[in-house]
């Protein structure tokens, strides 16, 4: 609740983007708190942060935890900033208990997942494990023209150490859901076996611009009637995918979008997501068999922008091993899960054994200032994080 | 051609909006070409022009041409243009001939037919009905802040005659059609016997904002499939309302428009349109039970704002008849048709025995910078108009 205060919004929400002065003010109080948990913290050259507890042999790698602590412009509070927060949570209870572990326990904070101010999404473990590079990360601007290479170095988080993969025994990335699954099925943990694959579309349609009163509709090249009946046709190909197929149009754009003209070009963004590769690619298949008929009748023209592919991930067995014995230890109700969104997990997975831990949130609403969980959940949470992390330096 | 130079775009089109500089460039070399053929010329407060030629008794009403000299931003020469200058060239033939109407005859310029600058269209028409109140136009802004009074005083055309209805033998507006129905059927003149009925609406479908890949499909209340459902289904209502029917979804816009989240607000532009009444409402009627329906099935709101409303109009007889009479002695190809576009002719016939007379453009593209006419058809218009005008003097 402290570290929501940075940046929280009237109604209850968190606007806290990447390498703003809110984003520094939230770092420098989660790094005193580490401090105060006794943690030595360095920060990388994207800025992540590495918050370590020493272990009794710390040549051995360490075993991580974390996630980002920046927001969307209209985010809530937990979104990433539990991960991070349950972490810490971690080795304070280490503390409290005076347990030392056999290797290392570093807490991780990665630069600007959400990619609300900077594009794209999950530059930090991006970096990290060579997705992207580090010096075209730096160049990318935002909105109003300022660099994030700039930014980093504003807000004193260009650090010294370099953003590379070193030895990591295992990462562990406890988050809110993000959907309503958990909440409907009365489960306060979920077991999170891998993310699904995701395809990122822009789709142009372009017809005749021409006006609304005079042209018969069957002399019409109207791009609005192929783009609703392809809407139609994808919803149908995802139903026939099987209940973890996703498909969503979260924006659209008529041009010249003027109330009495036929739009000449509709502007439709599509995602599809699967577990599954080979189910995403059909999909795929599908999809652009049905845009091709779907304008062939319509007598319209297509462009299809691939925009981004993340392919499906399989976590490691041994981290998610770890979760699941936590969890029948402990007792509490769980459900085998497949992550529906993009997480610094996802990168780290390619470089690091990862698993992640879901708890529930409110009404499955995230990326939203109404954005909720409950007490217990992450208590209960934290707790099997702890002793997944516990799991893991012992086996 | 030389009127199309004034706001002429590089793609051979025309930009000369309202009470812009360019439109009193225009409307002063009209009023000097106007001056040429012996014209008084009168100005009322809404910046109309009066271009009068006397008859031989000029205690009677004057029998009208006219339409507007305003273009839409990349618009294109001929729209409301060809239909001003063929009526000046009306006058000047009849001055080549030494015709004495018995009514005096005038050509007039209707101010912001367009209504790209000042919302809504047919302002100088409009209030010349009392369908618009003068002193709520004025007050009616442009993108930049700038009132339409402040901008007629400014251009010089705030006129000192009052803008109100004074008796009118007759009104002819020659028109560009804006559509394909004459040149696909190679007529040369369409008579005009009445316009389109039109609905305008702006439909919110409201929907909830989650997550693109954590929420199952069937859990989502998705605002964007509840909309394209309606579509396609509008789609289907339209078209069993006949040839004659029109739909136009001319503008859609997703809020908050994110890529990875499903839309909370769908907001679409629908244009219906036909020359019936009775059967215009039931489109409306259907429409309505389809958006009713939709929603609840995907469990989404609505809320729809109705925008304009537009009556169909039928043109006078005497008018239609006197068109029918030229085109017949001329012996030129021609068909009947309805209008589908809005034109300033429909207030006028509210006050004055109105009929519209069409030619074909290229295509039927209009309100581009592509819009064009042949030579041939610009002459065979404007021999009608002429004609017409002879035809109502002896009636």
């Amino acid at each position: 609740m402290e570290m929501g205060k940075i940046g929280g919004t009237v109604l209850g929400g968190c606007n806290r983007q990447a390498l703003t002065d809110l984003d520094k003010e939230g770092r420098d109080l989660f790094i005193n708190w580490c401090k105060d948990a006794g943690c030595n913290v360095r920060i990388d050259t994207m800025g992540n942060i590495f918050a370590r507890r020493n272990g009794n042999d710390n040549s051995l790698p360490p075993i991580c935890m974390g996630s980002h602590l920046d927001t969307q412009p209209t985010g809530g509070k937990f979104d990433g900033v539990y991960g991070v927060l349950a972490g810490l949570e971690v080795i304070n209870s280490l503390n409290d208990h005076s347990i030392t572990t056999k290797h290392p326990v570093e807490v991780i904070v990665w630069t600007n997942e959400e990619g609300a101010r900077f594009s794209p999404a999950m530059q930090g473990s991006g970096v990290y494990v060579g997705a992207f590079k580090q010096e075209t990360i730096y160049q990318v601007q935002d909105k109003s023209g300022k660099a994030f290479g700039d930014e980093l170095k504003r807000i004193g988080y260009l650090g010294e150490t370099p953003c590379s993969p070193t030895a990591i025994k295992a990462f562990f990335e406890l988050h809110i859901e993000q959907g309503p699954i958990l909440e409907k099925n009365q489960q306060s943990l979920g077991i999170v076996k891998g993310v699904q694959g995701m395809y990122w579309y822009d789709l142009h349609i372009t017809g005749q611009p021409v006006h609304a009163g005079p042209t018969p509709m069957n002399m019409r090249l109207d791009s609005m009637k192929a783009t609703a009946e392809i809407i139609i046709q994808i919803y149908e190909i995802v139903e026939k995918a099987g209940e973890d197929a996703r498909v969503t149009f979260g924006d659209i754009n008529a041009s010249p979008g003027v109330r009495n003209t036929v739009p000449k070009t509709i502007t439709l963004a599509i995602d599809i997501r699967h577990p599954n590769q080979t189910v995403l690619d059909k999909m795929e298949e599908d999809m652009l068999a049905v845009i091709d008929s779907v304008c062939e009748r319509n007598k319209v023209s297509h462009k299809l922008d691939i925009e981004w592919r993340v392919a499906p991930v399989i976590f490691a067995k041994e981290c998610v091993s770890a979760i699941e014995k936590s969890i029948s230890k402990l007792g509490y109700r769980s459900r085998n899960m497949v992550s529906g969104a993009g997480h610094d997990s996802v990168y780290i997975s390619q470089v690091a054994p990862t698993a992640m831990i879901f708890i529930p949130c409110e009404k499955g609403i995230s990326h939203n200032e109404k954005e909720n969980i409950k007490e217990e959940d992450a208590f209960l949470g934290s707790n099997v994080l702890l002793h997944s992390v516990l799991q893991i330096d012992i086996a």
